[in-house]
């Protein structure tokens, strides 16, 4: 008989497992167990995360559920060792999906996939993911680290997330009040967010610019003006739709977050077939990152616009009476408004969306 | 200037990933958008799925969560272009999560992070999941496709599952009512399910069989020995806590999934402090390949207990006096129950569990 071959011989290190395990309960034990959308329940066998939603005043309560991936942005944070910002970037993929469609994010669970299980990493995942949890009013109720040096080169750790919200059917806000004449408001992004990420890493290692180089016109190193966790639209859209209302009404008639596909592909699939995304070029301030990306990749504006958000993380479509209220609402959350452009009439042969 | 560099010449396919994106949506298109607990609702711009819960009936309704991944299970189907039953394997890991702590399970969105977008390849993970989402009463209602060439070696595919179910407060079962004397079924596993596979993996490689050689006593090949697709479990005990009843009042006192960390583990950590697990070793047929396994890994009992399921997929813990009516309860669903064990009083000193 050969030596013996356990699940530790084959790549499998248990202890390691469990001391991420306790690191993570540890994060978990001092925060509130409580936010405005429900809370956790406790005592179910460890199977499964318990949520219990708050569903008085929903007149046809709705769950809505989104899935992401923070991309290859994590290889970067992982070469640098630099995860300060990461579970961020998890959170905020899922959870502005949410928001944009009038819902409040309830619960999170994030999925790991890595080579080895390296305890430290995993505390600085998860700590980064609770932040932003908080920041966006929902908890972190489960997760699964699956350790796979068969599917994980070494150095390599996927990074998802899944968030469920609620909202009342009612007030969904799906876009299609939306008509020829509305403005769209342009949110300031806080940089690349998660996306574009494969091209930037070949970029980087094509142009050979260094991690600690800060670029023409950038205000930060590279490393760090790359990594800038993606901004969580949660707080500042509830606060809209509540100052301002959602739908036919007047008020918010459709948001856009805006990910891969970038500004091109995510504001047309939110308003109605007949309407028009036209947006003005220069209306907005895009941070120099952009710039340095699209000179060194030789990109025409297409390009880019099809694959990065450019300085707008999320658009916002109102009535034009009721700009300045939106306007106003947003700023008095800290966000930077801009006008970026309008909805217009859509003919039969017009494309979805034009930005001149 | 250099030579453009497009998103498309970084490694992202987009072509062939809005492919995959129609063969899901045609996959989607003929499915029922109703099940028991909820139906699908549509139009709030593709950011994220929506599910109406039918919530008349209960009086304290919890939201509960699982998140798992197939494991290495998958790079054994991929390699052999054998998808059929790894859609499966994602959905029964969660599922199962839920309905042993009497959740009925509502939806279900997938995660694929992969090295390269293959729409055929997509097709077939994503119709195996739709199937099993059928089975256990519960829609696909969301999911991401991430490519990402430099995280995922060519032929690698990450497959992670996300669920969530729906239980009254007072139905929940949480093993606080198992008491000594108390008697353990055990229902029959389908094979290997989805753990272990990163030990089988290599000890296929160091002992040289075959994926097409049917090893000693098994009734199939060891490539459809291995990857029979993990069992559901939602139908046999959903429908047995509706015949038995669950909680303190008899009927089912705790269910515990067989997942990793095998018998050893996952049984212990459903029922109270005060009690230990006795399972009889002999008392159920453990199917051939966990022999075949040990044999050649020369592990131990203990080993083959801590990684396997050995046979026994799931386990069901009720009153003595309820043995009888429980298990005809399963085998009316066409479940195969064996009594395997029964609770004792736990010494302070005494191990959780003990097989022999």
């Amino acid at each position: 008989m050969s030596d013996p071959l356990t699940y530790r011989d084959a790549g499998v290190d248990i202890d390691a497992g469990n001391e991420a395990v306790n690191r993570i309960r540890r994060i978990l034990a001092g925060r509130p167990r409580k936010v405005p959308g429900g809370e956790v329940v406790g005592g179910i066998g460890g199977f499964a995360g318990c949520f219990r939603p708050f569903l008085a005043g929903y007149d046809d309560p709705l769950l809505v559920a989104a899935t992401d991936s923070v991309g290859t942005k994590i290889l970067i944070a992982l070469e640098h060792n630099r995860l300060v910002g990461v579970g961020q970037d998890a959170v905020a993929m899922c959870v502005n999906d949410l928001v944009v469609a009038g819902v409040r994010p309830l619960f999170f669970l994030d999925y790991i996939g890595i080579n080895k299980i390296d305890p430290d990493q995993i505390e600085g995942i998860v700590a980064s993911i609770q932040r932003a949890c908080e920041e966006s009013e929902c908890l972190l109720i489960g997760g699964e680290i699956a350790e796979m040096p068969a599917m994980y080169a070494p150095g390599h750790t996927d990074l998802a997330g899944f968030a469920v919200g609620i909202a009342d059917a009612g007030k969904l806000i799906d876009g299609a009040a939306v008509r020829p004449g509305d403005i769209i408001l342009g949110l300031a992004s806080s940089g690349l967010h998660s996306n574009g990420f494969t091209l930037v890493r070949k970029l980087v290692e094509r142009e050979g610019w260094k991690w600690d180089e800060t670029l023409p016109e950038c205000d930060a190193p590279l490393l760090e003006t790359v990594l800038r966790p993606t901004k969580l639209y949660v707080k500042p859209l509830l606060k809209l739709f509540e100052a301002v209302g959602v739908g036919e009404d007047g008020g918010v008639k459709a948001c856009s977050h805006i990910t891969g596909g970038g500004l091109l592909e995510n504001i047309p699939r939110v308003i109605p077939e007949n309407c028009a995304v036209r947006l003005k070029r220069n209306s907005w301030p895009e941070p120099p990152i952009f710039r340095r990306i699209q000179e060194a990749a030789g990109l025409p504006d297409e390009e880019m616009d099809r694959t990065f958000n450019r300085g707008v993380g999320c658009a916002v479509i109102v009535a034009s009476g009721d700009t300045e209220r939106a306007k106003l609402a947003l700023e008095g959350t800290g966000e930077k408004v801009h006008e970026i452009g309008e909805i217009l009439e859509r003919g039969s042969e017009g494309p979805a969306i034009a930005i001149g």
